[in-house]
């Protein structure tokens, strides 16, 4: 048991809540910081993106038992549903049976997990804007404006789940040797709303991520309880198909006719909504230290904003927080060995898990709709079939087990490699689930076996 | 003739002053702030390396007339002096017969700098801290302290020549869209000082850059006029050998004699003078975009700090100089368009050259005493000599020319590659320099004409 602390943590978003149920499970006293007002009274503002929660993600919940209670706010989709032109909708089946990735709503997620950690005895204090961290002691400095009076907080511990553009980051990186990047894609986003049908059922395919790939850009939907569709467009910036050039109705209205022309029927104002609704950004940040000495520590996007391509955004943030869970049942009030091994364990996958992300964009996007592409998929999950211990597909690994990131993307690149010779062996599209091909790919396996 | 204009340069380091000479050249009115005081009243922090300028230095130098007047303060240095123990000194010539790089106290060329500045009509405001730039409407905000009251001044323009943690970059990374890295290196540095003999002459060759490789660390000695040497030990922060564990004279002591005897002799109060000058820090930073509209922008350090390992951080950042120059020739009073241009052709370069910086860490303090290396070195210089035109080496493409840095990167590893097979080649040892290397090489070189 740990000797009870006063830790603040600075952001009351998905990992900031989620973090204050563990802390207060191990007796600590838990304030927990905001600068906006709570989300439990104000209008959604229809900038986030659905989340998909998968292993990582319930795994977290499930260590402090409320993953029953999120699981009645998810919808399971075991599968994409290809949506290309003048073709019958596809379907590509993320696992095998009864594996799904689960759509939720990240505000009615937030708002539940504010819920429970309330009942888990937290204290929120919303509308309060943290300007300053002082590392050394731990505390916080709260105020109304940049330049105004501040008031100071002193803790045991800060926590800065403050997201991608994190305050506490911010003051860390003042300090030499804390390395930084953010790096931001040319392809930004926009949500749109698929209503429900009259008498509420789904539109669509309910158990299915819905996604159009058009190459350059994409147009996805994930289902919501209400029988809506949460959907996203993802869009260069500039060029010939782009935000830029999409600066009038008219363009907009040709736009969709062209692409998207079954989501122009299922979206009545669909124009109108996309004038509406904002252009956002995608970055990816990464940063080191995660730390500063046993007294401030950053998680979540705060240490690791990521591009949402793989849907694993959340789950690596809520992974942060069993590891960091884990390594407070082994070195208990030793919180300086807490933080070093955080940190140094972490970071390897989290910047794995980056970099998938950011490479996913294109397999949704292009290959997915690709021929090639789903005969390689079809190999490769006809030996998964045979050999279920030695090719586990690299999306099944990120999404569907707790193994490493890192390991996920040194395998992954190796079966890439593996694929690409494969694809290059003579009338492999006629006998692509013989004999010959099993024992080619067991032959180039055994090279990399601690890998399996 | 461009139409004057009201411009603000924030930094008075040596890319802000030569900036406002070039500037009030062109007839515009130039303000320089320094949040420092004027460096001509004040001593020397002793914190700046030796600089080494070259070709690409003396050049933005010749094009505004001030090139022989630094030429008086400067030392040229045509070789490398390799200080291996227990060997005699081995000199590597950086070029050919009358080419040199050029060692220069960084404070004294500050200085001259400025009065030169000065004289040229640019007005110099030190002691005044820019805490703010309104981007949109080049606007600089200065005050005594960052929650103080600021006074704002209004400009046409206003470019940041704020060094590696400039102030005016720290406001665009605030906008969306604005890619930034800071990357710190596991090295730093300590400077010190061989004085001169009693008559005032060095204890050293005097037209040398002296490095005493030792692998993982390293200590290099630049001349001064005086006579003495400005010397700086590179060192990792921590491990075996490194400041961390030099924390008692007696240990400093050790360390000296064990690796470097030949410098403690000639320093007279080393151990004394380690332990009073500061440890410092490395970094490389790298940033997009470098300009906002045609109001704001960024240059020299401030848009992309390096490692001094290659001797081009000056020479890099005085090159901004001369490109932005061109392209007001070229664009006169389209702002728009000469920032455009700056950015977009001058950020490869910059890449380049940070990463070139970044190895030559490796090749100074490890392969300059390799055996190997020396052969290599030996053969790429005879058939430089052969084929003038078809080998320029990396070094020499990069200090005594003016080609981009992002071809002498390319070709340089290209030329990289082709050595490695050489190297493979059997006894080329002895006869490295016979027909069959020499065909060898012509062959290989076949293949990108387009970068000779």
């Amino acid at each position: 048991m740990q000797t009870p602390k006063k830790i603040a943590i600075v952001g009351s978003g998905l990992v900031g809540s989620l973090l204050a149920i563990y802390l207060r499970n191990r007796g600590h006293v838990v304030d927990v910081y905001d600068r906006r007002p709570d989300i439990r009274n104000v209008e959604f503002s229809g900038r986030s993106i659905n989340l998909a929660m998968s292993t990582r993600g319930w795994r977290a919940l499930e260590v402090v038992g409320i993953d029953e209670e999120i699981r009645k706010i998810a919808i399971p989709m075991d599968k994409r549903a290809i949506h290309t032109p003048d073709k019958p909708v596809y379907y590509q089946y993320y696992g095998k049976e009864g594996e799904a990735i689960y759509s939720i709503s990240r505000g009615v997620l937030n708002r539940r997990m504010i819920d429970l950690a309330e009942e888990a005895g937290a204290r929120f204090i919303f509308n309060s804007k943290v300007w300053d961290v002082s590392l050394s002691d731990a505390t916080v400095h709260t105020g109304d404006s940049e330049k105004g009076e501040w008031e100071p907080h002193k803790y045991d511990l800060v926590f800065g789940a403050d997201g991608a553009f994190s305050r506490v980051r911010h003051k860390m990186q003042r300090q030499s040797m804390f390395n930084y990047s953010q790096h931001f894609l040319e392809v930004g986003y926009k949500e749109l709303t698929i209503p429900s049908d009259p008498d509420g059922a789904h539109k669509l395919n309910k158990h299915s991520l819905h996604i159009w790939p058009r190459g350059k850009f994409m147009f996805i939907a994930l289902p919501n309880l209400d029988g809506s569709f949460t959907c996203t467009l993802f869009l260069p910036f500039r060029g010939k198909e782009s935000f830029e050039v999409l600066d009038t109705e008219q363009k907009v209205e040709r736009f969709f006719k062209s692409y998207f022309p079954e989501v122009m029927d299922v979206i009545p104002n669909l124009v109108e909504d996309f004038f509406k609704n904002p252009t956002s950004f995608l970055v990816t940040t990464k940063c080191y230290p995660w730390t500063y000495g046993d007294k401030v520590a950053l998680i979540g996007d705060a240490a690791h904003a990521i591009v949402p391509f793989y849907g694993q955004g959340m789950n690596a943030g809520f992974e942060d927080i069993t590891v960091l869970n884990d390594l407070m049942n082994l070195h208990n009030d030793d919180w300086k060995a807490v933080f070093e091994s955080y940190q140094s364990s972490r970071k390897p996958n989290t910047d794995a898990i980056a970099t998938l992300s950011y490479r996913n964009f294109l397999e949704m996007s292009n290959k997915t709709a690709d021929e090639n592409f789903i005969l390689r998929k079809k190999i490769e999950s006809w030996f998964y079939d045979k050999h279920p211990d030695l090719w586990v597909p690299l999306y099944t690994r990120v999404t569907f087990s707790d193994r490493s990131y890192s390991e996920a993307l040194e395998f992954g690149d190796f079966q890439r490699e593996i694929m690409d010779e494969v694809m290059q062996l003579k009338n492999v599209e006629k006998d692509w689930n013989s004999e010959r091909i099993e024992s080619f790919i067991l032959n180039r396996l055994k090279e990399k076996e601690h890998l399996v």
